[in-house]
Parts: structure tokens; C-alpha cells; sequence
């Protein structure tokens, strides 16, 4: 497993180039194959990768560690009110001594304003790959599997029209990592991105610019819109998901009562009409049913969110096979 | 590892036959032979089981964690409070996810008029196995264990006198489901069984109707008696254990008091003494020392509580063999 | 693996020769070698270690989980809020069951006058190895990871000066286990021991005094000074760390009082000066920054905190794969 990618760090995308973004992709459609096959991959043999977790997910969870195991190496699950980690210098000694024991080290920390410095300070300190579960910045992992999806639905990906759209759904603290890390990767990839948003729930303004430049760098399109509507008119894919106020507030009260400012920002199957006649729904999942999306579309025909989900795992395997190799 | 029980759920031995449950005991009694001499067995190699523990127990744990090391593949330990599991339609979500990932899911969810229901549902939803670790009505696994100590010391198990005896220790919600599993399954294996249980402590209707009815289709017998001395009198095996009175009350306070109404339902010597001279002690463990059992019983020389406790590990890996291979 | 360790419990490095414990040295730096060139070491392939943490620890988890992941096996870490362990009899059935399902018990549990006597208890009832992970007297893995990385530094070791200097750090029930494991093991190779202590924080007499017989046995010395600075004079090695006074007091405001009457026992670049050209600084981690030692010590050309760290994982896979083999 000698690659230019090896030891690489996936923190953003954008650390990454189109090309070696590819060689995710394609390791991880081997991987999907040879699992179905019931073909032994053990790539990383004996290896170890920490999962630490600030913030809980099992899905998240459960695909990185059944990824490890089905690489043949082991993941190991820490939680740090296990772990007595706390920040600043303590960073220094979690990434030494973990780079000296094992092959790779995924952290998951939502908290906004600290997660995504957590993950850079980790990395600074440490000599193995630092991979990220999702922080209050970035979801790089979610947008490989999306990408690979719609991949797998449309094949050539240049032209489509992906909606994220903002729903209203009752968390106002949910991180803004997936739209973000979604408006930032298609475009590079040739897709035409519009995001869907009411003014107090607009993105990290130098993330929506270079999201922009993207778009421009690769020929394709980044559009912004107050109208939920405009992400399902003529899209091929949609993703419309629940995010909190939080470029606009970070007020409990003031926060819930924006979200409930919004109630129509609902997927159903009315606005699943408006797009192509192939229109995929996707979601990271889990999903506030009800709130975000209505049953009809969640468990219909054109959701796609279980392939999604199934993809977290390949795409996973195939960047901790590269990187830890 | 193709077999027709491949895939198969395993939530109650009531939707095995006789013949596919005698493929397990056929499995364990190999795998425990390979243990011994150090052969590895390696038919999950690379395999993922989830284990969802809604209730603590490290010897189910432990037994199926370190079985799936043993076939070559990896427990997955995982309790809802990190998982933010919810009833209802999350477990469509968490069985179909889990599905797309790993190779079965084991659960453990006594909460009484719950966990049953919940490891059904989950079974409807996932395309993997479902295998109890004990729920509130049943826990097959444990029985899986008593009948293959059972055929280990006396050979045949046809004729041979099973006591399932009701004792008084103060925890007023222990499941029903050891005895239940009992009284279903011995008498297809041609055990005559006896529970011995006090009227507030009766089990579910619909359960011991079902053990009557395996009892004649089998051609041996279920009776139940309100004394204690009844399940040890010419009996060849007894499993005195405690259990709540669920079906008249689940009242904390009128629980309490029913179990002290019967003190003298422990298992001492003096009821070891009316059983067969070859009478084993059997308890699924932990005991609750001086309430149950002296003593002198559960460390004397007619107990076979740890050969008992050992038979978890080999009937789980041929159960997760057969069905996961 | 067949040897005569092959079996036997770690708890203190006193019950084993200076022959058996060289043989962990010699296996310890062959295993880090076989790391560094990637070659793979299943000495231990699907074998399990049960871990048993009553304090949280992540540097010994993690070293001990990965240790036994690259020797082919597994380690499950169990933490006894999940495990419903309390003392007494039931040390009886953990010991006896976790005996028929894996290959080894690992231990944590720093509890004054309560963890070495729990060691001890599983230790005689279980029939497969109990390594310490550390307890109230004794951190036997710690100390041989000590070892390593002196002699690697060093090359020989008779004859080298180590200091064990006590630091004023605010924890007044810090266990006494490191400088006493220290103490007893280091004479033994020929190291002259140099003790400084505060007459409030001195160690158990019984310890103490067996160190003295070690010294004298082995033809090396071991000295208790009462002045900080006699730990660094013309030393090879310093171990500056803090511990409660616990043969003292157990007592919260008494413990503190006694840590703050000695402030200026804190390890600083001007006591380093005081050592050979070459002294190097250990310390076990994590160190109370700033009150145990200053940055520019524990980050500087001096300090060997981190191979200290990286040989628990060394050591350990050396430990497990002779006695569990």
C-alpha cells in the first residue's frame, strides 16, 4: 500500500487533490466488490486505528470499526470521559503516544468553535494519520459516501444538479459540517450546487466563498437561494437536512425560535415533483422524521439514504487502507 | 459454512426443530474439542456481530466477544446510552444500517413487555441474523448451555428428571425468561420437567400451555407444583433460581412482599439430598449466595455452575457459525 | 510459546527472577524490532485478555488493547460499572468463568489497601494468568518499560545512579505503586537507587526494606535522602514524580496541607544540571505540568517521556505473549 496519500491526513477535503480523491473512490468500489464477493482484504493487518469520540454516533461508530476489522486490523473505541483528555496540552501527549503504539487516529468533536482546532492541533503533534469523524467544520467522510452514491446512480457526475437544503428540525446546535463539506467537494467534481437557506442559517462565509471558487475553478456552478423550492427545481440529487443558526446565533432561545420561524422548510413528496424524473433523496442519516422529511420520501422509491449509509462504510476502508498502509 | 440455518434469527427455540438445535450441539461440542487443543477455528474470519446491550452483563458479553475472536472475526460492544437508540421506527434505521455493515446483531432487552418486542422488530428489518442475548420472555442462549452440560455428564437425556424451581431473593424484576426457556425446551429433548413455583410466581400462560404441548408431542411430561421439594425428588438435574412474580404484579412493594413470603424456597443440602445420587446443581449465574443457594451447594461437588457458565462460549460460536457463515 | 512463565501472574516483579524477567527484555526488544520492519507477530492469534479497569486509564489501555491486536489476539476492556464486579466472593466466579473463555486478566485498580488484595484474590482463583495493570502497591509493567528504555539508552545498567525524586502535585491519593516498583526492581539489575522524599511521603516500610535487601543482595546500593537535590547529583536517570502521603495520612485537607509545604520540589532545568553530562528524564505520564515538572524539562533534548511511553507497548506484548502463550 506504498501511495503518495500515505500517512496523508483527511481533516477537509480540500487537503485533497481531485486525483486523490480518485484513488478513494476507486479502492473503495474494489472494497464494496470483494465484500460481496467474500473476498478477504486484509490490508491493514494487525493494525490499530483510535476512534475518539467528543460526541456520540453509532453509525459513524459501527462503520469505522467493522471497516477495521474487515481490513484485519482492530479500531478501539474511546470516549473521553474515559480518557481524562482535556485540551491544550494535553493534544501533544494523546498524538505522541498514540503515534508510537498504533496506525491511525479518527476524532469525532462537534463542539463549534473547538472541534476542527482539536483535530489540527492532533495532527500537528502526531506522525500517523489523523482522519476526521466529523468536527464543527467538516464532514469529509458523509460527502465521499454521498459522492459515491450518486456515482454509482448516474455514473458520470459532470452536469448534475445537487440541492442541499436547509430543513427546520428542532436541535439548534447541529453542526453545519455536511452542508459545508458538500458545497465545498461536488463542484470540484463537476456538479452544480445550489444551497437552499434562509438568511439566519447561511454557512461559514469563507466556506461559501471557497465553495465558490471551486465552482469556478472546475467549470462548474455554486448558487445560493432563500427559497427552499429552488434546491429540488431540475436537481438530479437532493439533500435536504437540518443545521443550526449558528453564523447568526448561538442563543438557545433565540436559536429554536428561528428554526420554528420555517416550518414549511419540510421535504415531501411535492417538492420531490419538482426535480428530474430520476431525483434522488439522500440523508446522512438519522433523520428527524416528521420534521425534516415526511415518511413517504424518506422510505420511498427515490431515497437512496441506506446505500448512503452502506457507502460510509467502503469509502471509509478504502481512506484508512491508503493512509495507514 | 452453508447450511439451511444460515441467516436464521435464533430469539426462541421455538422456531428451531429438534434437529437444527442438534446441529449446534453437534457444532459446540467440536468447537469446544479445537479449544482444547488449540486448532484454530476461524469460520467468521473477518466477521462483524454487533452486540446491544440494553441491560449490563459481563458473562454474556464476555462469551460472545471472545467467541467471535476465536472463529476469527469481532464483537462489536455497544449499550444505547452511546447509541441514542430509541424505540419505534429507529429500529428500522438501526437494523438496516447495521445490515449494510456487519454479519449479525446480538441483543439483550429484558425490560418486561419490551424487549422481546423490540428484538422482533429489529428482525423484520434486518437482513443479517438476529441472536438473543436474553430478552424478557426468552433467553435461549443459557438453555443452549444447560442442555449441552446436561448431555455432557449423563450421555442420553431422554427419562431424565429436570427441577426448575422458583427461589426467594429480593429482586422483585428479574426476567422470566431462564425459566421459560427451560420448561419449552427440555421436554422436546425428552426431559420430564417439574417447576416448582408459588402461585404469585406462575409464568406466562401461553408459555407453560406451549411446554405442556412440547411435552406431549414428545412424549414426556411437564408438571407444576407449588412445592419446593417437588423439583429435587428423584430429579437427575435442578436449576433452583429466582425470578419476579411479573404476571400477578409489578408493583415494587407488593413484589418485595411476595418474595418474602417464601424464605425457605433456598436450595440447601437437605434438598440436594432428595434427588438422585447423581443429582447436579445447575444456576446460570450470578447467584445471589445465601437467598438462593448455600453455600455449600453452589461451591459443593454437585455444582456444575462454571462447567455451565463454559458451555456459554461453545454453543454461542457454533450458534454464530451456523448462522453467520 | 511453551516456557516455564508460560501461566504465571504478574502482579510484582519481586515473584519473578532476574532470568525470567530478562527474558522479557530480550522478547520486548525483538517485538519492537519485528514492528519496525512491519513483520508480523501472531504469537497470540485470536486469543483474548480480559482488561478490568476500576481506574480509567488510556495510555495502559490503549498499550495493552494494541499489544494485543499485533500479536493476532484481542483485548476487551471492561470497566466494573458495566460488569457489576464487587469484592469479596464474587472475585471467585469472574476469575473462574473469564478462565474458561479466554487466555488472561489484566487488572487496574489503585484503590488504597483494597487493589493489590483484589490482584491477589482472581490471581488464586483464576486458572490463566492475571497481569497488574497497576494497583495500590505495585506498577509492575510500568517499571520493566523503565528498564528498557534505560538499557537501550545505556547500553549496561550496573552501576548506573537513578533518582526517585517526589514532586508537590495536588493529588493527594496518587497511588504510591510507580516509586515503590521502582525501588524494589532497579538494585536487582545493578542500579544504585537514590530516593528523595519529603519525611511525610516516605513509602511502605515493607517496601522499602525489601528494596534495601534487593540493593544488598545484588551488590548495588539504595539510599533515602530527604533533600530533593540528592535524587539529580551526579545521577544517570531521574524519575521526579508525585504521590499522596498515604503512609502518612488519608486524610483530604491534611493530605493537601503536607503537597503545599513543599513547593519548591519541582523538577527544573536547574536540577537537571546537577546530573551526568548525559541524565535523562523519565517520567511515566501525564505529568502535572508546571507542578511536577516545567515544560522546558519534559519537552527537552533531556526528556524521554515519549520512548518511555511507546516501551509499555513493548514490554507488554513480551509479558502477554510468554505467560498467555
Amino acid at each position: 500500500m506504498n501511495s503518495s496519500v500515505n500517512g496523508k491526513d483527511f481533516i477537509t477535503t480540500q487537503d485533497w487533490t481531485v486525483e486523490e480523491l480518485e484513488r478513494i473512490f476507486e479502492l473503495a468500489a474494489e472494497l464494496k466488490r470483494s465484500k460481496r464477493e467474500g473476498k478477504p482484504t486484509p490490508l491493514l493487518a494487525a493494525k490499530t486505528l483510535y476512534m475518539i469520540f467528543f460526541d456520540a454516533s453509532t453509525r459513524t461508530r459501527n462503520s469505522f470499526e467493522t471497516g477495521m476489522t474487515q481490513l484485519g486490523g482492530h479500531g478501539i473505541f474511546l470516549s473521553p470521559d474515559k480518557m481524562q483528555i482535556s485540551h491544550g496540552e494535553n493534544a501533544r501527549d494523546t498524538a505522541n503516544v498514540l503515534s508510537r503504539y498504533g496506525d491511525g487516529i479518527a476524532i469525532r468533536h462537534c463542539a463549534f468553535r473547538e472541534g476542527n482546532d482539536y483535530l489540527n492541533e492532533v495532527a500537528r503533534e502526531s506522525s500517523i494519520p489523523v482522519l476526521s469523524m466529523q468536527d464543527d467544520v467538516y464532514h469529509p467522510c458523509q460527502i465521499l459516501a454521498d459522492y459515491l452514491t450518486i456515482r454509482e446512480k448516474f455514473g458520470e457526475t459532470r452536469g448534475l444538479k445537487i440541492g442541499v437544503a436547509w430543513t427546520s428540525a428542532p436541535n439548534y446546535v447541529r453542526p453545519l459540517s455536511v452542508p459545508q463539506s458538500l458545497i465545498l467537494m461536488m463542484p470540484r467534481f463537476g456538479m452544480d450546487v445550489t444551497l437552499a437557506v434562509p438568511p439566519e442559517f447561511r454557512l461559514m462565509p469563507e466556506i461559501e466563498e471557497q465553495a465558490a471558487a471551486n465552482a469556478a475553478a472546475a467549470g462548474s456552478s455554486f448558487q445560493i437561494s432563500n427559497n427552499f423550492e429552488d434546491a429540488f427545481t431540475d436537481a438530479d440529487v437532493v439533500v435536504p437536512k437540518s443545521w443550526g443558526p449558528l453564523m447568526h446565533t448561538t442563543d438557545h432561545d433565540e436559536g429554536f425560535a428561528l428554526i420554528e420561524k420555517y416550518p414549511s422548510w419540510r421535504c415531501g413528496t411535492e417538492h420531490m415533483k419538482l426535480g428530474k424524473q430520476h431525483l434522488i433523496y439522500m440523508h446522512p442519516l438519522p433523520a428527524d422524521r416528521g420534521r425534516e422529511v415526511t415518511d413517504e420520501v424518506i422510505d420511498g422509491p427515490q431515497s437512496v439514504v441506506y446505500d448512503e449509509a452502506e457507502n460510509r462504510l467502503h469509502v471509509q476502508k478504502a481512506l484508512m487502507a491508503l493512509t495507514m498502509g
